[in-house]
């Protein structure tokens, strides 16, 4: 079966984290709004009335699926394609993790944009530096700690084990937006975490996420995303 | 089996949504944190090392399972006890729906701490007024208007069919929160989803939700807890 992802085309946003698992697992897939036409196609399901339309992108189809919300897409590909265990209880840890991670990247976002979304960055500078600093002083080390002690109390090569999951995919992904965004201040907290740096290193060289890493497929960072770089928040 | 849920004893917040679950099915289940000594073992969860912690309440523990997430803990729960579909696909739709509510209840306690959790809400009031306002322009119609729109396509007496979910009893949980944080802008903005408050009006009136909330396991809104109610942001 090819999936297809809907996303949108020019960030890497919250598609990411499902990107990641399609590159990594070699999962048959098509970006569909990076496509022609692509975007009036993921417009058209969003408004669709009688079939399950999902509230936001990105969303999935697997067949006759139509499969919305970050986490549970992973939740769904992951037995599937050997990125998380098959029993419930490994499962819903797993899942767990991840909507700690969706928090997160909610937090990353709100960091930009602490008096809401349709507002620019432009309009709201000065609460958007007291609310990072707050991200800095409060939220990084709570959730990257939290990460941290998992990681050390594991032993492992990878969060949960000797395998990889989406999760350590996702955590992958956090440290890349993270250094993306603020560089001065991850450069003072990485020390803090090192076992979280070692498995980004881990995830970074397997051989389909560096292939993936390397090719056009793999959006750049940017000024639209969730990881922003704006110097004034990261002094 | 007994479950115990563990969550905050003094605020619904994120933990009622596992109560209304819990009491609807009556499901056997003690709520750990408001007994004797409960606070003390619920901490002493969160900061195991070996066991899986849960990253922050409210967690659930299912005989050797310990459940963190709300939604999560519902995605269990739901199957297990007529409050969610068998089947795969109705799952993975029912569960979408669910974190999409996870999404509003951040966006909602986002509106009166725009700066961080850390802070008190009287050292963020103008940005929560700005916050707030942005809200109800444009976030409260998206979210709701989206659940309406899906309860009139679906022309059930619940959003997905026939049968309560347990996302209908957080729906009514989230208009319930609505009215107590913001009575005047809901009285303005009701009329636009007669079909949620109708809803809202059947959940209400199902026998154990009526009995659980006439006793006094249901704790009164307050705030501390994510629906708060300041007369700033209610003009």
């Amino acid at each position: 079966m090819r999936y297809e992802l809907y996303y949108w085309p020019t960030i890497q946003g919250r598609g990411e984290y499902v990107r990641l698992a399609l590159e990594d697992s070699a999962a048959d897939y098509t970006d569909k709004a990076r496509g022609r036409g692509g975007i009036a196609s993921m417009m058209r399901m969003l408004e669709g009335r009688g079939d399950m339309p999902p509230f936001a992108p990105p969303f999935l189809k697997a067949g006759r699926l139509v499969i919305g919300q970050t986490a549970n897409i992973l939740h769904y590909l992951g037995s599937r394609h050997g990125l998380a265990p098959k029993a419930e209880a490994g499962r819903l840890w797993l899942h767990q993790l991840q909507l700690t991670v969706t928090d997160f990247v909610a937090e990353v976002h709100d960091t930009h944009h602490p008096l809401g979304v349709s507002l620019y960055y432009e309009d709201q500078r000065a609460p958007a530096k007291k609310r990072t600093a707050e991200f800095w002083i409060e939220r990084v080390p709570k959730y990257l700690g939290y990460f941290e002690r998992l990681l050390v109390a594991g032993n492992g090569a990878y969060l949960t084990g000797r395998k990889a999951t989406y999760v350590d995919l996702s955590l992958f992904q956090i440290i890349e937006g993270l250094r993306y965004a603020f560089p001065n201040r991850m450069k003072a907290f990485e020390r803090k975490i090192p076992a979280l740096i070692e498995l980004r290193d881990r995830v970074a060289i397997r051989p389909n996420i560096k292939a993936y890493l390397e090719s056009d497929r793999r959006i750049a960072f940017n000024e639209d995303g969730i990881f922003r770089h704006y110097r004034a928040l990261d002094p």
